[in-house]
C-alpha cells in the first residue's frame, strides 16, 4: 500500500467557516510511513457527490481516508457510503454500544436516540477504531482492492485515532517500521541549513532527510523506515551524529518541541530562575513562557515597561540614559535587565526593547531595530542589536521571543 | 455563475508541510457572493493528476479557482494546463512584463533567465489580475462553460488579489453587490445566539445571517446581495438594528475587530491608559494589547506576579491575604488591581489571577477558576469570580483575556 488520497467531509469547511487542518497531518504522517498522498478532497455532506469523490478516490489511491461524517445526525453519511461501495453490511459492534452507553451515562443522559445508535455500528468486517476523545468511532475496512479508513473530524480525536489506531495499523500492514526525530534550529535559514547539509541530503533514500521553515526558525526531519524500531532508530541516530557536527551551534532541540518549552525544562534542570523585563514584546515572552505548564517552578516575575516612566519606576533605568540614547538602545537594554535582576528574585533577567513596527522607525533606527540583554547574578551582563527583516509586527515580536530563549540557552550553557 | 470548485496546487501541500487556509478564505468570500462551493481539490505539481481534476471540476462546477503553480519554474503548470483545456494558446502581456522587469530591478537582477519570462505569459482571451504582493500574475478565463480563475499560492499574494482583482470581477459577472458585516460577540455561546435570534435567522433569504464559534467568543456575518452598494448596506443595517436590541448587551464590535483591538480603540476614544497585573495569563493579556500597532498611546506597563513574592514585592499584595486566602481568591485579586494602579501612571487597572491548568486544580479551586478585578482612579473596584469549563492551557488562558478585555470595555463605558 502505497498510495493515498484524503477526503474531508463537511458543509463547515465548504462555507470556510473551518479550515481543514486534518489533512495537512494526516498527510505528514503518512509521507512517514512511506505513503504518498496524491489528492486531498473536501465536499460538503452531500450523499450524491461524497458517493463520487469516495469512487475516484479509490479508483486512484490504494488507501482513502475520510475525516468527518461519523455524528449521529442524518447528515453523517460516510460510514453508510463506505459500506455501500465496499458491498458492506452495517451491522452492530457490542463494544461500540458499550462504550455509547457509558459516555452517555457520564453526561447524565438517560435516554439515547435512535440517532445515537447509529455510532454503534460498523461495516461488516470492518477493525473498529475506538475514539477516546469523543463518541463517534472509526474504523479501517480492507476490501481486495483498497483499505477505507473513516476518522471522525474534530482535530482532538481525529489526532488520538491516528496515534493510537491508524499508525500502528497501516505500520502492521507494511511490515516495516518508521522512526523519525524532529531537529529544530534557531539562527540559521533554511536555505543556508539546506546548503550546509548538502552532503547528507544528496542522494538519501534511507534514512530521508527535509527541511522546513517556520517563522524565524526552521527544522529537518530525519526518517528511517526498517524492520525493526531498534535498526530505523540506529539509522536515524547516525544522521543526526553527523547533523550535530555540522550545525550543532543552532541546533536548540532533538523532540520538536518549541523553544520556550526547551528552556523551561533547560532552567528547571539546572535549578534556575527567569524574571524579563520587556518593552516591544509587551508581554509576549512573559506569555510564552507561561504557556508552558510547570513554569511557575522557574518563572519568576516580568516587568512590562512599555512607556518609559515605567521603565524608570519599574526598573531604575537612568533618565539621563533615555533622554542620552533613547529607549530602543543598548544602554538603556541593560539597565533594563539589570534592574530586572535587583529588582526580583530570578536567578537569570533578560531584557528587550525595540522597533516592532509598522510605526516608530527612523533613519538611523528602521523597524526591526532590536537590542536584547542578559544578566546573571555575578556575571557580566551581555548585550547585543539586532536588525530583523521587516515581516511585520507580528513576526517581528515573535522572532524577538526566540532570540531571547536563545540567549538564555547559550547563557545558562555557559555556566 | 452560482457553483464553484477550488483547486490547491503545490506537493508541499501533499506532503503536510502547509495546511490550506486559501480553501477556507475563498470559500468564505464566495458565499458571500452567493456562490456555493462544491468541492475543495488538492493536487500536486503532477501534470497528470492536476489536468485531470481540472477537468472533474470543470465538469461539475461553473467557476474554478486554482491557488499555486504560478511560479516561474519548470514544476509550476497551472497556467499552461488551463489554456490547454480551454484550447487557447499562451501570449506575452506588455504589462506583465513590464512589471516583472520592475519586480527584478528593484531586487538588483539585471539579467532574468528564460524562465522567469514566463510569468509574463497569460491565455489568449484571459483579463489579467496584477500582483500587488508578488511576482507571479493571476487571470481570469471565460470559456462558453466555465470560468477559470488561477491566483497565487501565497495567503497574503492570494488576498490581496481576490480583494482588488476577483471579487470585483466577479460582482460585475453577477450584476449585484454584496455588502455584508460581521459582529463579534463575547459573553453568550453560539447555541444562545442562535436561539436569541431565531426571529432573524429563520425563514432568511437577504439578507443572510450565519452564526459562527470562536475560542471563547462567537460571531455572526450578516450578508445582503443588491443592486447597488446603498440597498444592500441599508438590508444590512435593518437587521442589525434587530441584533443590537435583542443581543446588545453582548456585542462588542461589528468590524470584526479583535477584542484586544476595540479595547485599545475605546481606550484612545476615551483618553484613558491601562495598567495590568497579571497572574495565570503570564503576560498574555499584555502581549494582546501591545500586538496593536499604537498600543503605546495608551498602554503604560504591566507587572506579571508569576510568585507569590512577586504579587507581595511588585504590587503590596499582603502576605496576610495570601496566607488567608491563597493566591487565587478575591482578596488577592483585588489587591493586584489597586496595587498596579497606585504603582502606575495608568487611569485604569486590571488584575486576573487563576488556576489555568493542567497541574494546581483542586476540590474546591479547580482548573478554571479565576479571578478578576478592574480599578480607577476615584472608582470603586470591581471584582468577580468566573468559572470557566477546562478547555486545556492555552484556551483557559485566551478567555481571560478575553473576560479582562469585556471588564475594561464595560468599565469605561460607565464613566
Amino acid at each position: 500500500m502505497h498510495t493515498a488520497s484524503l477526503i474531508a467531509v463537511g458543509t463547515e469547511l465548504l462555507f470556510g467557516q473551518v479550515i481543514n487542518s486534518n489533512a495537512a497531518y494526516i498527510s505528514e504522517r503518512l509521507q512517514l510511513l512511506g505513503i504518498s498522498v496524491l489528492y486531498h478532497f473536501t465536499v460538503g455532506d452531500n450523499p450524491g457527490r461524497l458517493k463520487k469523490t469516495l469512487e475516484r478516490a479509490a479508483e486512484e489511491s490504494e488507501i482513502i481516508i475520510t475525516t468527518g461524517g461519523l455524528g449521529p445526525t442524518q447528515d453523517d453519511l460516510t460510514k453508510e457510503l463506505i459500506a455501500e461501495l465496499a458491498g458492506r453490511q452495517l451491522v452492530h459492534d457490542a463494544e461500540a454500544h458499550r462504550r455509547l452507553d457509558e459516555i452517555m451515562r457520564s453526561f447524565g443522559h438517560k435516554n439515547y436516540t435512535e440517532n445515537n445508535l447509529k455510532q454503534a455500528l460498523m461495516p461488516e468486517g470492518a477493525e473498529p477504531f475506538y475514539n477516546e476523545a469523543g463518541t463517534a468511532p472509526g474504523f479501517a475496512l480492507a476490501t481486495d482492492k483498497n483499505i477505507f479508513i473513516a476518522l471522525p473530524g474534530p482535530p482532538r480525536e481525529m489526532t488520538a485515532m491516528m496515534k493510537n489506531s491508524v499508525i500502528p495499523y497501516l505500520e502492521k500492514k507494511s511490515d516495516a517500521v518508521i522512526f523519525s526525530r524532529l531537529l529544530r534550529f534557531y539562527g540559521i535559514g533554511e536555505s543556508a541549513l539546506e546548503t550546509a547539509l548538502l552532503s547528507i541530503i544528496e542522494g538519501q533514500t534511507d534514512p530521508t532527510v527535509a527541511t522546513y521553515a517556520k517563522e524565524g526558525e526552521c527544522a529537518i526531519r530525519i526518517s528511517s523506515m526498517r524492520k525493526t524500531k531498534e535498526e530505523a532508530e540506529a539509522a536515524v541516530e547516525a544522521v543526526c551524529v553527523k547533523v550535530r557536527e555540522l550545525v550543532g551551534q543552532y541546533l536548540y532541540n532533538e523532540e520538536d518541541k518549541d523553544y520556550p518549552q526547551v528552556i523551561v525544562e533547560l532552567l528547571k534542570e539546572k535549578g534556575l530562575t527567569l524574571a524579563a523585563a520587556e518593552s516591544c514584546t509587551g508581554g509576549l515572552f512573559a506569555g510564552a513562557i507561561t504557556s508552558i505548564s510547570g513554569s511557575s517552578e522557574v518563572f519568576d516575575r516580568a516587568f512590562i515597561v512599555y512607556s518609559n516612566k515605567a521603565k524608570v519606576e519599574c526598573l531604575g533605568v537612568s533618565s539621563e540614559t533615555l533622554d542620552m540614547f533613547g529607549a530602543v538602545s543598548e544602554p538603556c537594554v541593560r539597565e533594563m535587565a539589570l534592574g530586572a535582576l535587583a529588582r526580583s528574585r530570578a536567578d537569570i533577567a533578560v531584557a528587550v526593547t525595540g522597533i516592532a513596527g509598522p510605526g516608530g522607525g527612523s533613519d538611523e533606527k528602521p523597524v526591526g531595530t532590536v537590542f536584547f540583554a542578559i544578566a546573571g547574578r555575578g556575571r557580566e551582563c551581555v548585550s547585543k542589536e539586532k536588525f530583523f527583516r521587516d515581516r511585520g509586527r507580528r513576526v517581528n515580536r515573535h522572532v524577538c521571543v526566540l532570540e531571547l530563549c536563545n540567549m538564555i540557552r547559550e547563557f545558562s550553557s555557559d555556566r
